[in-house]
């Protein structure tokens, strides 16, 4: 590939030399093309004076601390920032640095090691074994969503999402108030990095849970994607694409929103009707 | 969910209550949703007398038996169907019994079990690695596909993708002649799924490889699903979405023809022009 980088070593876009077939002309042209690396996320304790690694996976160069934190973060491995003594992001590296006297749970990393070496699940095989690392209680605080700010988000969100206008190659996690202004866009390859970024965001920030938000997913609701928001306090999910039956089951489960197929005219839901209103 | 399966207990859809809200109505109706649950593959072999699990990922339920197999071969674990001497598929779990003579490659179940967490490399951390597991070697039997026929692709696709249309939830990976014709498709709402699935219905039939026919994939090409392709012989990739960078790097090591964004009008080429042609 005949490539130029847009920024440094790790941008997250790269232009590469290309044909355009296009009705009867083909063009040879430079175009926007989403990167994909691994990154290798790792931490570092009293507990395990040698690195540990806990995870490789492919995504999108950038916002990689917030990434690796997100991860650990969602996947029960640390719960709070105090846990926390230092990051190391660099290359395609991410170090979490654990604080003498953190509560880190050992078993989940175990079980990491020892269960899967694919998407999802990671270890969590079924919806029970989820419960038992659920770090926000289903809140009190009740969400009311107009109807009309729903079918206004996905505009929104193309809008905001600078990466995929240049690529068409890129999941997107947002972070919406109720009013419908997107506050934070998170992008990656993968639809489970963009989540662990945006959350990875707002746990280095101390500032969750997010019950008070609205959680907007540019694809499908796979259960991964529910289980992740629960972790963070999310309520209220609306997504672009279609939910499975396992995400809709997890989301009942957890009193948590769900709508699916969101456009400008039209959206549907799957959970949690009584958090949307509409005008009389 | 209230909730009706359309066939078994493991059936890929399944009926649920939704609110459809468009413009100015609300309709509680029943609606077609894409079924995810986890299945469990594992191996039993005189080598192992105990059963060891290799991988647990979520997937939509049905053609699970090619789906396990196509996962250990495509990850480089199994290579012949002769190294397989039976298949349980019940519930949520795929054994894969391996014959007593087999060459089990025990170093990367040992690699799955100790890397990754989650999605796509699975150990595989670099271009590199994915060099000591390939299959097939580049074949010189070069394939000429028409450009008409490229862009007739994607809508056979959507006639062809039975449970997508019904949810309009689900990745699908088919494989087709160089006459547009679609010969087998497979759906998941995990993309490597679809693919899995597809690579191990012909490494049952021991019909590998690939190298004849065109790979077709409902959405987005990410490294993995290349190194798959290239596991059985793949030469020629079409896919609706956009290929990520290194998607394209693995396609220009191996000489694969990697195509993106066809459209009925239009399409790109990232790699390997050389194998399509075009009316004078």
């Amino acid at each position: 590939m005949t490539y130029t980088t847009m920024a440094s070593l790790l941008a997250s876009t790269i232009k590469a030399e290309i044909f355009r077939y296009s009705n009867n002309t083909i063009l040879s042209e430079y175009d926007s093309i989403s990167v994909e690396e691994p990154i290798e996320i790792s931490i570092e304790s009293a507990k395990y004076p040698r690195r540990k690694n806990i995870s490789i996976t492919m995504r999108t160069p950038g916002n990689d601390k917030a990434l690796a934190t997100g991860f650990l973060f969602t996947e029960g491995i640390v719960h709070t920032t105090a846990s926390i003594k230092g990051i190391i992001a660099e290359d395609n590296k991410a170090i979490i640095q654990i604080a003498d006297d953190a509560d880190l749970d050992l078993e989940k990393i175990t079980r990491h090691f020892y269960t899967s070496s694919s998407c999802g699940v990671c270890g969590k095989a079924s919806i029970e074994a989820i419960n038992t690392i659920t770090e926000y209680e289903p809140t009190h605080h009740q969400l009311n969503v107009d109807a009309d700010i729903i079918k206004s988000l996905p505009d929104q969100l193309r809008k905001h999402q600078e990466v995929f206008r240049q690529t068409g190659g890129l999941h997107a996690a947002a972070l919406c108030d109720t009013q419908g202004n997107i506050l934070t866009v998170k992008e990656d390859v993968g639809r489970h990095n963009a989540l662990d970024k945006l959350i990875g965001h707002y746990f280095l920030a101390d500032d969750l849970p997010l019950e008070r938000s609205i959680l907007l997913l540019s694809g499908r609701i796979s259960f991964e994607l529910v289980q992740k928001a629960i972790m963070a306090g999310v309520q209220f999910i609306v997504a672009v694409g279609a939910p499975s039956s396992l995400a809709i089951e997890l989301a009942e489960e957890y009193d948590v929103t769900l709508v699916g197929f969101a456009k400008a005219d039209r959206f549907n839901v799957y959970n949690g009707n009584h958090r949307i209103k509409t005008k009389k």
